[in-house]
């Protein structure tokens, strides 16, 4: 049954952007380019640093550009942030950033309340950034959010889905994150949206961003390889999620998916000790514990000797 | 990829036994059998009500006997308890219990350090237990722990694990509940566990034991269920897991798993509704949270609408 899975995967760390712009502290640009620093020495590939958005709105990525001048820029390490439109896309480029992240919404609901535009004008929006991002020879990763369900909705049409990807695609994003942004998403579903997402967008442009609200992600990742996808969002330590819940997983945790990984025998290049080190140090700077089951057997395994069947 | 997937799967409810065993707070006979009766009312076919075992060791099983004298015993309901040794299954069968579970383990260390037994003495006795359970028409069904891995030898063999659910079967058991003690299970793990596992002994006759301490259960359930496995254990509201590693999760959670099984159409004939219901009766009576993810979530659903990606 391993038979299909990719022998290698890429993760796409998020938690400097995704799980801090949840987080009630506010952390200093230090911080922030500490952690990042840190998961770029896990050996992620990938790392979401942080957003180009008004500070009035999501003060915790206020100040995206100062993380990235202070970070060490490993080589080969690809430092992206996220940009809601072309302001947000000129505060990268003027950073330095080589690839950004836009969102777009699978729910007309959700894109409403989320980023308060329909989900046709922020396509037109999104296409004006596009545009302007392949003239500063930036690249666009697209997540698109709800595709397994909406919080106002309910449930989501897979066709709806597909079309979305492809046209995200069509404007030139290179990839498109596939995401249940409240963690409803089960591996049936999962191979039910992705059926209908391949016939619109080559299976390699597409990525899953799972959430582990219903303790659900790590199977779902385990759906999504046996049907070809090979490239995973996940955030340090579980951090982040949804601030109205309290207690609720957020985000898949990279660590949860790197030992799910390295079971399997796919090839990451991450280190589960680095990222440890990484949530100890972040650990430390929010006011939630770190939902990270690996990494809370991690601390708690010098306990765990005389555990029953 | 839900081809050999089992249509219908059975849920061994363990919360009253193994869940409440590992608690802090001792609960009375009256709330334990409650807890039995929320449990039926839920749907569930298999409920471990209780351990006939020394009130001196376990404290938290003492009374078991009360326990099952004051639960509404529902037709078709398999009511059954653990017994370490024919004095607990003599108990048992005054109880007028027809169904017993033994545990064994897969580990030497553990095995002793457990049940104070070397793995061949608790063969030994536990064959001594199932002819006489097979004298007084008592089913018995066997627990191996640590097949995945023991905290205190690390890596198992495979082939022992095979030849021990042969032995276990050979002396009576009708199933043998293949666990993960310590959750430390992979899906590449439990293919390759079952693979050795069904050359041994009939897949109908084998069940999964999961702990959710790294966040895998899930995942595992995957690929037990892809490896033909059609009977699950699981704990309300994953009550139990380990008392020695506070906020470490431990037994996969009923809700989570039915969740799951409810996502890929897998009947199991168990409401989500009946087991939140169960598992707000015994949240007010243990002392941790409850970490069930989907009760977690059921729980938070008021507050979950303004999530972002």
């Amino acid at each position: 049954m391993t038979r299909n899975i990719p022998a290698r995967v890429t993760v796409v760390e998020v938690g400097p952007r995704d799980g801090l712009q949840n987080e009630t502290n506010i952390l200093t640009s230090e911080d922030r380019a500490r952690f990042v620093d840190l998961l770029a020495a896990a050996g992620l590939p990938v790392i979401e640093s942080g957003a180009f958005v008004s500070p009035t709105w999501v003060p915790q990525m206020a100040c995206t550009e100062d993380v990235l001048a202070r970070a060490s820029r490993r080589p080969g390490v690809r430092y992206t942030a996220l940009v809601p439109n072309l302001t947000g896309l000129e505060r990268a480029a003027a950073a330095g950033v080589t690839e950004v992240a836009i969102a777009a919404a699978a729910s007309e609901t959700f894109s409403r309340r989320n980023i308060n535009r329909s989900i046709d004008e922020s396509l037109r929006a999104y296409s004006t950034v596009c545009t302007r991002a392949a003239a500063l020879s930036i690249r666009v990763r697209a997540y698109l959010s709800t595709c397994f369900g909406c919080p106002y909705e309910g449930p989501v049409p897979t066709a709806r889905v597909a079309r979305l990807c492809r046209a995200l695609v069509d404007m030139g994003a290179f990839e498109v994150a596939v995401s249940d942004t409240i963690g409803v998403a089960h591996p049936k579903q999962v191979w039910d949206v992705l059926d209908a997402v391949q016939a619109a967008v080559p299976i390699a442009q597409v990525a899953l961003h799972l959430h582990d609200t219903r303790g659900t992600a790590l199977a779902n990742v385990l759906a999504g390889l046996q049907a070809g996808i090979a490239t995973f969002d996940a955030s340090c330590g579980g951090l982040g999620g949804c601030p109205y819940a309290p207690g609720a997983a957020g985000n898949l945790a990279t660590e949860d998916l790197v030992y799910l990984l390295d079971g399997l025998g796919v090839a990451s290049g991450v280190s589960l000790a680095g990222l440890v080190a990484a949530s100890d140090f972040i650990a430390a700077r929010v006011t939630q514990a770190l939902p990270s089951r690996v990494y809370r057997a991690a601390k708690a395994s010098s306990g765990r000797e005389d555990c029953r069947v």
